[in-house]
């Protein structure tokens, strides 16, 4: 941590954070420029949580200099984490594709869907029984009953389940059920579903908020890896920015940037990110090429009839001939598909 | 509503647009241009749920007509609600002014801020007895205790009482303890926790999002009033936009775009939007001038001690100066204050 | 400056660095804490221009620590500036309002808008002879014949003028004809038209580019600065975020933010940032109980034949009654007006 | 265009503007609801130009159902253009790599790189003479001297050779040395400049705006080619976002976007939209994913002697290597390279 003094603070004024870090057991070096006086701090800065440093007189900014997430950060953890879920291992050297309808609408929805991702190569399957919807209006999900095809489904095809999960109650249930529990974006930073997660010891894919930076995402993961839980994997999703062109903006960058700062595998959803069919197979072959471990497609039997996002689900034959057009990418980057 | 056919869309497609329009009971007109040709959807839209529209061969766009919130719609309740809360009624005619720490860090620093704000006018004491932060290692309330404190303090002080729900645990507590409840910001969107709070019957501030638009935030609001619960207060917080000179951007424009858009009453809250203790008091003024119910501020015995965010708050001193300050505004605006 | 090295980074890279700050005759002050050294810079560091000490060897990130803007900079020039435009004084003390057309039309149209803005008690007249349109089938502007109509206008009515210029062709012209200068947002870092600006002598409203900093902003202000032109007033005028109720998002913080940074005066344009009539009087009295030195509002004879952005446009009886209404504000905040 | 009339607009204001749409000689088709009537406009909405339609009363908003820009658009020219630049097509078939230095720094620097780059595989060689730099105390540029070096190395290499120009000047010296212009993010509205850039008849490369959408980039492109200048090059080099963590955020989805509304070629930019060396390659390999037409890629010989963009700039052997890592990407999208 370094405190940036004011202008012409007096000597007095930088004795006084002096004195502060000292009194904590820490070690403070200065630096006296011609204009500007200089701070270090030298420890573990854990020590002044609650000091309010940029409160004392004199004092102009504070610059943090580590991170504030330790268990997801590459820097205590170097090597890349595979993270296991269900059959399926997430993570380098392979290519996860999790794919199924945006919401379980019926028995026979779910179990054609899954049977035709199977088939195409997926080997995790999707499917929202909770839906956040922004309007009360529109359709809320199946619920538990929902997640009992899940279970069939998963069981008659032998993929690894996934669902989203949008309260506490939701998550209680939902362990019963799935292989693998997904936080929204609008819950990324509803920690104490984070910390429920956590504490489920379920693998938790984690998708970053419509507005998340990069490392109020991690600090996310965090929250999750506090509890015990190691598997944690991430999910860009798009942000939001004044583009109205697509949904959301994807963020690609931020796949090299996670592999910069954290050792969790990252996922991409083009569908969410996009919300348009025809755009999905370019920023999927996209995601691929810059890094990404795996992406989550939207497939429905039927997209003209589907109860949410029918604009950017894939039918069964787009998502297999999807599927194969991704194939010499994956093998490009060296990934098992 | 109205769907925009591609140009040269063939006669079919547009016949079939229309068919299916009127199975469902609704009437279609047709505007024949040139090079588009638009239908116009007459009746009532909720009948075309689930109807994926776009995804019909030959469509252009879908143009909504009609917002999807109805509860907090002005269109449908012409006249501004005043909203009861304890005590305190908050709407037009009156300036609310809600005041104190932004974490109960103890039983002395509450009462002493409660005693100080009552005193300076204020006429609610907020206080966060469960606090979302953005890392898991940082302070995270006194829960259950705080909000002990928070009854104690209103009963003293004759005060009505705010605190912040975090989940449905915290909001089922919270019932028991205080006269109003608060969303924040980063839960506008934890649609479990709106309808509970619905549900509740108290009294309800919410928060806008980080990144949500006032059409979303008053779809959120939709959610708590959809439960039969009237009685909810917006509050604006800033947006995250790239500027970082702030915390966060203060849109104050959303006041008028409100008071034009739903008849609930719109509090500002300067402290948390711009995170610099020397910008409150000229936003508390601009937020009166553009039309506020009502200002949220952060008030500590001791900013430099405080657990959460220090730098905003307010010294008690600096925040009567500041009531003092604001009691002109509030005159030309014709609010009792 | 300081230069924050990557945690174990070697001996020989922190070595490198020192070496590298003093072979330009600057000092290196190094703190070594357990996880990471740190290098403070003193002395002028514009010595280390082009050095790119990010790229060596072991170096995490680089902070500055002072701003790059000077002769903007209210650290140098600590007392408010008051600028001279025509017969206008802008700065502390006053309130300064410049109104009229977005665009000049005809003799007539700018005529009756002069002498109706006038009466109302605006100073400075306004009027685009240049117009920068998005689309190049919209209508363009008068070019000279519209600042012939400007400079009688400002002769017959007293007013002092202002137009945009957005060329250098634009400047060399209007500086005959105009008392003050427009930069408008597209062309904020239209880097060879603000040294154009600067050289004219003219003062100059250099309004906030659509997407830009503070910090940009003031470095803008600094290149008309530079050329020996000390007269800028900045104008604060929306900036581009997701939401799309208003036009853009008044950043109104960037106010106090100014007042912080700098001794410029700062002006509010809520005619341009709200896009909307109704919504220009309370955010003209939010501006100026926010601080500022003065507005910019649009006003049309008829805003229904405006040839550009009628929407925004009051008119000539409408702002009568807004220039009554901001009297009382301008009062209190001891503003002569 | 669409007209959205209030909620119980009179049925004299859908008269007044049924009447206003007639009289300049279009057709009114009205489209009654049980809340809201609808008016659609047939023929050449052109001739409703300065109407101001949203200013009759009882209008509540306005929908334009045909994009501004014409001859950029899809729509009306549905082959995609292969745009000659010296004797480098760019365009489908064909990826087309621009590389060199942020600034032409010396005839040594700019001689060596060409030749580098040229060896490597790129085709067309970049280089700044005229620097756009935030601040005024930045190196800005050699000029007409960097020009002269940019010709002869053109000359030497047989390269294609391309530099920004800042301004009219700048563009008037820039034709008599470079095969081709470039319009850089700050200047993208700076239409004087797009429009002397469309009559100097040589292919022009317009970057998007900070902060520009889609739909602004393509009516700048109009602006170009308005002027009988069909020879328009799109560059996508990242928006302004929230996010901090890459210099700019690099919208790779725009890739397909311009795709389904325009025809002219779209180049991606890794090094200015990242600015961050490491973060090139991955995202220069998903931009070939996502269907780019070519990449702008800094490069320079000493990266840490660099007098801009250093940090983001490849050495020799960096760029060497990244242009063998593409190939196989190139391949699969059947681009000859």
């Amino acid at each position: 941590m370094i405190i940036i003094m004011k202008p012409h603070a007096s000597k007095q004024a930088v004795a006084k954070v002096q004195h502060l870090i000292e009194s904590k057991g820490l070690t403070a070096h200065l630096s006296e420029g011609s204009e500007v006086t200089i701070v270090g701090v030298v420890g573990d800065k854990t020590k002044l949580a609650g000091s309010n440093i940029e409160l004392l007189e004199g004092v102009e900014k504070i610059v943090a200099v580590t991170e504030s997430y330790k268990l997801a950060n590459k820097k205590f953890h170097p090597e890349d984490s595979i993270i296991p879920a269900g059959k399926t291992m997430i993570g380098p050297g392979t290519l996860t594709v999790m794919a199924g309808p945006c919401a379980i609408e019926s028995h026979d929805q779910l179990m054609q869907s899954a049977i035709a991702v199977k088939k195409a190569g997926a080997t995790i399957l999707r499917g929202g029984a909770y839906k956040p919807r922004t309007s009360p209006y529109s359709f809320q999900g199946l619920e538990e009953e929902g997640l009992r095809y899940m279970k069939e489904a998963g069981e008659v095809t032998g993929l690894t389940t996934i669902c989203e999960v949008t309260s506490l109650r939701a998550l209680e249930t939902a362990v019963k059920y799935v292989d693998m529990l997904q936080i929204g974006a609008r819950n990324m930073q509803n920690f104490e579903l984070l910390k429920e997660a956590g504490k489920s010891g379920l693998p938790v894919m984690l998708k970053r908020g419509l507005s998340a930076t990069i490392e109020e995402w991690l600090n996310a993961a965090e929250y999750i890896m506090a509890y015990d839980n190691p598997n944690v994997v991430l999910c860009e999703r798009g942000i939001r920015t004044y583009e109205t062109a697509t949904r959301n903006t994807l963020d690609l960058s931020a796949v090299p940037v996670i592999r910069a700062k954290s050792h969790l595998p990252v996922i991409v959803d083009p569908s969410h990110a996009t919300g348009v069919r025809a755009y999905i197979a370019p920023m999927a072959k996209a995601a691929i090429a810059a890094g990404a471990d795996g992406l989550m497609i939207e497939v429905h039997p039927c997209p003209s009839c589907a109860l949410s996002d029918g604009p950017q689900s894939l039918t069964f034959e787009d998502f297999d001939a999807l599927m194969k057009s991704l194939k010499p990418y994956a093998d490009l980057e060296g990934r098992k598909f």
